[in-house]
């Protein structure tokens, strides 16, 4: 099986992205809604939990495994990679890779969780691959909880929407990553206060993408994770509230199954 | 030593509160900083990190607990104070105590978070207390993000605690109960959208005056407590952001200790 975890359940739209790239591929999926949310906890935290969830999914079976999560991405693949001898995909370095081919200025602004844009990584990854550009990253602390509240059409959000992107509007950026799972959710919002001229880049589905291209070369591994179309999504804490949310992001009735890390 | 736990550092807002009723006393503090917040969480979950908490507090020298968590308050009290042998404090009845005592129209409002409200503890005690009391709860779950942010005079969370507070505003309480530890952060802005009128009850300092007049007649537990007047403040995750917070609400520099739980 493909195994993907995040923070909560935000990944999702990852999972949403890899069932419209590699339909039919069974997934297992494990959302740490005990510990949620990681965008403000410190890296050898995240770390921490990172390794449990990798451990976790490859005790279901995971033969591969996608970290849907920005925060644990940032801070844990090098640890996740060292420790675990499967392929270990992250959402970072798609989104890079994509940035640097479509950025004609070379002004590339990314927005992510408070843990993910200190880590650094996007500045970083973007100035190996194009020294010359500029990136301007920027924090947005408010975004996920508005989401996890379903404020997806509430003036309030749209504000502070507007507020967090002033500064990366005044940069001219032409390109801008959404950093974090939850953002793709409030995609339409980001897209209008951001300018229809910046080209918006979601982490979800170019990691999607990334993982279709390495199982198209490594047949080896393909053949390795089964085709039943199955679905299996594990969490630590089962709420209400999470199951509608998992709901809302799939289109589709969601099970979630409680599992105690 | 008086033990305190909460699920981050709102529960501070007790300390402070409990530094001035029993100046001098030690405190041992622990905050769950790792797992936060729990407002959003099941039952289940909170219980088991309300008892993992307790015993931490106690192998720290805790002779008495005080839960400063009204999530974990709400929904983990009788499990904890079933495990251990020694006085529990919770930031419920103290608060429901006064506001039966000082609503004169018999209409109370409790604000709080998603699994204080669903728990629906605070309408039962108080209509344990006096049946003809009009209880109205509402979850206000974007509070707590918005102080974790410092965003304490920005307009967008003026319109969002408007936002919250109409629905009580229109039922014309008297009496309001903040019913999470982050919200007296906001008092002033609540004060202001619900009406200088209505008599607001902050629930730290209602559980600091029962802690003070439980120990008054409790001479020999009292007597186990040390008075040296020091504090240590434990947390399952050290960041920038929680050291500032914790400084902001104690107005003195605090030192974290790191504690993996």
């Amino acid at each position: 099986m493909i195994g993907i975890f995040d923070s909560g359940i935000g990944g999702l739209t990852v999972v949403r992205a890899l069932m419209e790239e590699l339909s039919g591929y069974d997934i297992v999926y494990f959302g740490d809604t005990a510990r949620t949310p990681y965008g403000n906890k410190s890296p050898d935290t995240v770390i921490k939990y990172a390794l449990e969830n990798t451990e976790f999914l490859l005790s279901k079976g995971a033969k591969i495994i996608v970290m849907a999560c920005n925060t644990a991405s940032s801070v844990a693949t090098d640890d996740v990679t060292k420790r675990f001898d499967v392929p270990i995909f992250e959402v970072i370095t798609p989104a890079v890779e994509l940035s640097v081919k479509t950025s004609k200025k070379l002004r590339v602004g990314v927005i992510g969780t408070r843990a993910t844009i200190k880590s650094g990584i996007y500045s970083k990854k973007i100035r190996d691959l194009k020294p010359d550009t500029k990136v301007y990253s920027y924090s947005c602390p408010l975004l996920v909880p508005l989401v996890e509240e379903g404020w997806l059409k509430k003036p309030e959000t749209t504000m502070i929407v507007k507020k967090y992107l002033h500064p990366l509007k005044v940069r001219q950026i032409d390109t801008l990553i959404l950093g974090c799972t939850h953002y793709p959710i409030l995609k339409n919002i980001i897209q209008n206060k951001i300018g229809k001229r910046v080209n918006i880049i979601d982490s979800s589905v170019t990691v999607a993408e990334k993982v279709k291209g390495f199982l198209e070369k490594h047949k080896d591994i393909d053949s390795l994770l089964s085709k039943n179309g199955e679905c299996r999504f594990f969490v630590s804490d089962v709420t209400e509230q999470f199951e509608k949310i998992a709901g809302a992001t799939l289109k589709r009735n969601v099970i979630l199954e409680h599992v105690r890390m």
